[in-house]
């Protein structure tokens, strides 16, 4: 199983591929950081952030994307630039259609650390020893899309189960925009 | 000045196309909503606000996008969405090189009401009325898409002289993501 995983943000966003099974060594593919200019409009560090996840997309070909959950009651003038870059590597994961997975910050430390209270520090340690590193991967965004992408290995086979007996419930349909449209002299 | 404007949602999506100048009676060009499924995947709903984005982007070609500013301090159930959604379409008008402005709720509805604490009802009556309708939009969302249309016609003389005199003063360059990369064994 191949899973990049992402750790949103506009000015650094972290990104890790690790491909390996629960049970098995596990194997990095590649890490880095999507970087947008904090002075540049909005839009345009959107659209940086789409072309970084693109070029991660085409060169590794994930099968699955395991991006952060973001929470609201995180520092308030960060979380919507949080929001909006993993709005963005969600949007490129699922137009390939490849499946997304969001995981909580503890999750994603409790699979990797055994606590859902680990600091930056130990996240660093475990993703090193896990991937057999010579270093921890820097900035600390990068490991934890690492971690992210770990958290996902590990914990997919149970996800999967659960996707598939609610798949099997409810037949998935596409999602195809409806829009409701008038022009002037008509409103709907 | 053609601008459509965007009330951002994942259930409901505003859009409105105004044109016109400030000082002169306006025409409504369109209006709508875009809809996605509440039980549908995330990321599917993002890549349907996207292709709902992109028809109105062909279909009226604005020289202008205004998207309501989301402040996190609303209803943090919905507020994660509504970023969602306002990034996918701030990404689709500037993937285009279409100029993207944001405006704060208060600042719409101070444009068309002369008041920041006006309600749904004031500002769908007001939007009706300066748009020469036969009735209110509705759903609100597509009314308040139009009211931001309308407020950054307005307002956007102010604006793009500020934005002019910051161009002047520091030149705007386009945005490349800047991404580092590893490869096993190598640490960033």
């Amino acid at each position: 199983m191949r899973v990049l995983g992402v750790d949103p943000g506009l000015t650094r966003c972290g990104v890790g591929v690790v491909e390996g099974v629960p049970g098995r060594p596990l194997t990095m593919l590649g890490v880095g950081v999507v970087r947008t200019p904090p002075d540049a409009e909005l839009g345009d560090r959107l659209v940086a952030v789409e072309q970084g996840i693109e070029q991660w997309l085409d060169e590794h070909r994930p099968e699955f994307v395991a991006v952060e959950r973001v929470f609201s009651q995180h520092n308030v003038r960060t979380v919507m630039g949080t929001a909006q870059a993993s709005a963005v590597a969600m949007l490129c994961a699922a137009r390939r259609g490849i499946p997304v997975a969001l995981h909580t910050p503890s999750e994603v430390k409790a699979a990797v650390t055994g606590t859902g209270r680990a600091d930056k520090a130990q996240v660093g340690a475990m993703v090193t020893r896990l991937l057999r590193l010579a270093a921890p991967p820097r900035p600390a965004d990068a490991a934890d899309a690492l971690a992210l992408a770990i958290c996902h290995i590990w914990r997919a086979p149970a996800q999967n189960r659960l996707q598939q007996a609610v798949a099997r419930s409810r037949p998935r349909q596409a999602v195809a925009p409806h829009t409701a449209h008038a022009t002037k002299g008509r409103t709907t």
